[in-house]
C-alpha cells in the first residue's frame, strides 16, 4: 500500500501544547496534546513530546511517511530558526533546529504562532486561493501576519509583522511592550475589557459588567452582555471595532490586501467586532481602496489553526 | 561591433517628461526631455516624445539594441498597465501597453512615479543590495514604495505603497483626498510649510518667515533660514521628522525593512529632516526594531531618478 506523506505540526501554546500530523490537504489524521509547562524549559517540552509521538507513530508508521516538522511558537524567527525569550515560557533563547534534530532528522520549519495561523489560514481557511491579506488574531494579546504576493513577510530580521506594536494613540494606554498606545492594548481580549472599564468610569449608563473586578471580568462576559444588548458592552465592541479599524485602514494603504481575517477569542464574537471593525476602516481609507477590502472571519477551528500553520509552513518549504 | 543593450526609461511629470537610454548597469547613454503639458492629453505627448527619440535614436541606433520600455508615471497601475485620473494631467484613463505599442514592438511596464523611484534606488542607489526597504519621497506630496525581498510591494490592485494617505492625525489637516490629517499634510513640501504657518501663529519668536505670504512662501525657503537658525524654520523641521518619524516607526511595524530612504526636495535638506526623523522613529520603534533601521539618502540625481525607475523596472521584467 502506497504510503501517506505527512509533516509533524507543532503549536506550542502558553499552557498547553499541540502536534499532529497533517498531510498537505490539511487533513489531520493524529491529534496529541500535553501541558506546555513553560517555566521547565524547551528541551523538557520536547523530550515529553517526542516519547508520546514516538509510541503512536510506531502504531500509525506502517501508514504514513513523515516528511517534515513545522512548528508554530511565540518569539520565533523564522531565518534563524530560534525562540527568544518568549514572553510567557521560561525558555531564553532556543536553537529550534537543533532541538528537533535530537528526535528526527527531517527538515524543520518555525516562524512565530500569528504567522503560523496566516499560512494556515492560505493553505486551509478562509484565505485560501488569496496571495495578498493580513490575518490579525485577536486572543489575550494582538497578533498579526502579513501575506504578500502569496508568501509571509519576514522583513530583513524576521520580526515583521508586530501590528499590536504600532502606535494608535500617542500616551495611551501603558502596553506590557514598554510604550504606550500600541493597537493590542485596545484590540484584543484584554484591550475589550480596559475599554469596558473606561466606559464603566466615563458613562450612568446601568451595566451588569458593573458587578465584576478588573481581575473577574472576561471578554467573553462583555461578549454575552452585548448579546443581551448590555449598553456598555455594546458600546466596548463598537469602540474595538472603531480602533481596529482605524489601525487597519492604515495597513491597507501600506498593503492593498484582498482581506483581513480576524481570528481568536475575541474574534468569536463574529458581527459584534467585524461590523464596526469594517464600518470604521472603511471611513479612514484611501479612496483606491474603498469597499475592495474584505473583512472575514477565520474559517479554522481555533485549536488547531497554529497546528495547520506548523504544517502549512512545512509543506510550504516542502514544495 | 557588439551592440550595448539598452531600455528606454520614461518618467512622465506634472511638468516635464523626461526620457532616456539606460544600459542594465545603470548608465544613462542619452538623455531627453520635453514638456509634459498636462492639459493636452497623452496621445499628444508620446508622439511627441517618440518623434523626438526616434530621430535622435536613427543616429544612435548603430550601436545600440533596444529591448524595452519602462515608464514610471502618476496614479500608473502595474498589473493593468494603465493611468487613471492623475491629478495633475487631463489624461482620464489611459491604457499605456496600446499606448507605447503603437511605436515600438517591444515589452513595457509601467508603475507609479514613486514605485519607479524605490526601484532605481535599489538597482543603482542607496538601495542597492537590500532586499527590504521603504523609500519615501518627500515632493510636493508624499511618495512611496515598498520593498519586500527584492520586489515592489503592488498588493491586491496594484495600489499598495500609499504611505501619503496614512492617517496620523484623526481630525488633523485637510487633505486633497478627501481626508484628514493624511501624513503627506504634514510631511512633505506642501506640510512642512503649513507646518511653518502654525508655528507662525502660535509662537512669538522673530522669524524671517513672517515676511512672506502663505502662496509665496516655498520649502526651499523654510531649508534656507534653518541654516541661518531661524527658529520657526528649525522648529519646523524638528516637528516634520517628529510627525514622519512617528509614521515610520508604526511602517516598520508591519515590515522591518532594513532601512528607510528618503528621495526628493524636501529630503535634500540632509541632517536637518533625517535627524529628527531618527530620533522620532527610534522613540516610537517596538524594542525587536530599535537600532536596526537605518535613515538614508538617495543616492541618485533627484531629476534622473524615476527614469532610472522605469528603466529598473524594465530591467527587471526582462531577466
Amino acid at each position: 500500500m502506497e504510503k501517506r506523506k505527512v509533516v509533524l505540526g507543532i503549536d506550542v501554546g502558553g499552557t498547553n501544547t499541540v502536534f499532529g500530523l497533517v498531510e498537505k490537504s490539511g487533513f489531520l489524521s493524529y491529534r496529541g496534546r500535553i501541558d506546555t509547562r513553560g517555566q521547565a524549559g524547551a528541551q523538557q517540552l520536547f523530550d515529553r513530546l517526542f516519547e508520546i509521538f514516538n509510541k503512536d507513530y510506531q502504531s500509525l508508521s506502517g501508514n504514513f511517511e513523515l516528511c517534515g516538522v513545522g512548528i508554530g511558537a511565540p518569539n520565533a524567527n523564522y531565518y534563524k530558526k530560534t525562540v527568544e525569550n518568549p514572553p510567557n515560557l521560561n525558555w531564553g533563547f532556543v536553537k529550534m533546529d537543533k532541538m528537533v534534530e535530537q528526535f528526527v532528522d527531517l527538515p524543520m520549519a518555525i516562524t512565530n504562532d500569528a504567522n503560523a495561523a496566516a499560512l494556515g489560514e492560505m493553505m486551509y481557511g478562509a484565505a485560501r486561493g488569496m496571495k495578498h491579506f493580513i490575518q490579525i488574531t485577536l486572543g489575550t494579546g494582538l497578533g498579526s501576519g502579513i501575506v504578500v504576493d502569496g508568501k509571509l513577510v519576514y522583513g530583513f530580521d524576521g520580526f515583521a509583522g508586530e501590528l499590536a506594536h504600532t502606535i494608535v494613540f500617542k500616551n495611551g494606554r501603558q502596553c506590557g511592550c514598554g510604550s504606550r498606545g500600541c493597537l493590542e492594548t485596545y484590540a484584543s481580549a484584554t484591550g475589550i475589557k480596559r475599554t469596558a472599564f473606561e466606559l464603566l468610569a466615563l458613562e450612568n449608563a446601568a451595566s451588569e459588567l458593573r458587578e465584576f473586578s478588573f481581575n473577574k471580568m472576561t471578554s467573553r462576559m462583555i461578549f454575552e452582555a452585548a448579546l443581551r444588548n448590555d449598553p456598555v458592552a455594546v458600546e466596548a465592541f463598537e469602540l474595538t471595532g472603531k480602533i481596529l479599524g482605524e489601525a487597519l485602514a492604515n495597513s491597507v494603504a501600506h498593503l492593498s490586501p484582498e482581506a483581513i481575517i480576524l481570528f481568536g477569542g475575541l474574534a468569536s464574537a463574529g458581527e459584534l467586532i467585524t461590523r464596526p471593525t469594517k464600518k470604521h476602516m472603511e471611513k479612514n481609507l484611501f479612496h483606491a481602496f474603498r469597499n475592495r477590502v474584505q473583512i472575514l472571519l477565520s474559517s479554522l477551528p481555533e485549536a488547531d489553526a497554529a497546528l495547520l500553520g506548523g504544517a502549512a509552513l512545512i509543506w510550504q518549504e516542502l514544495q
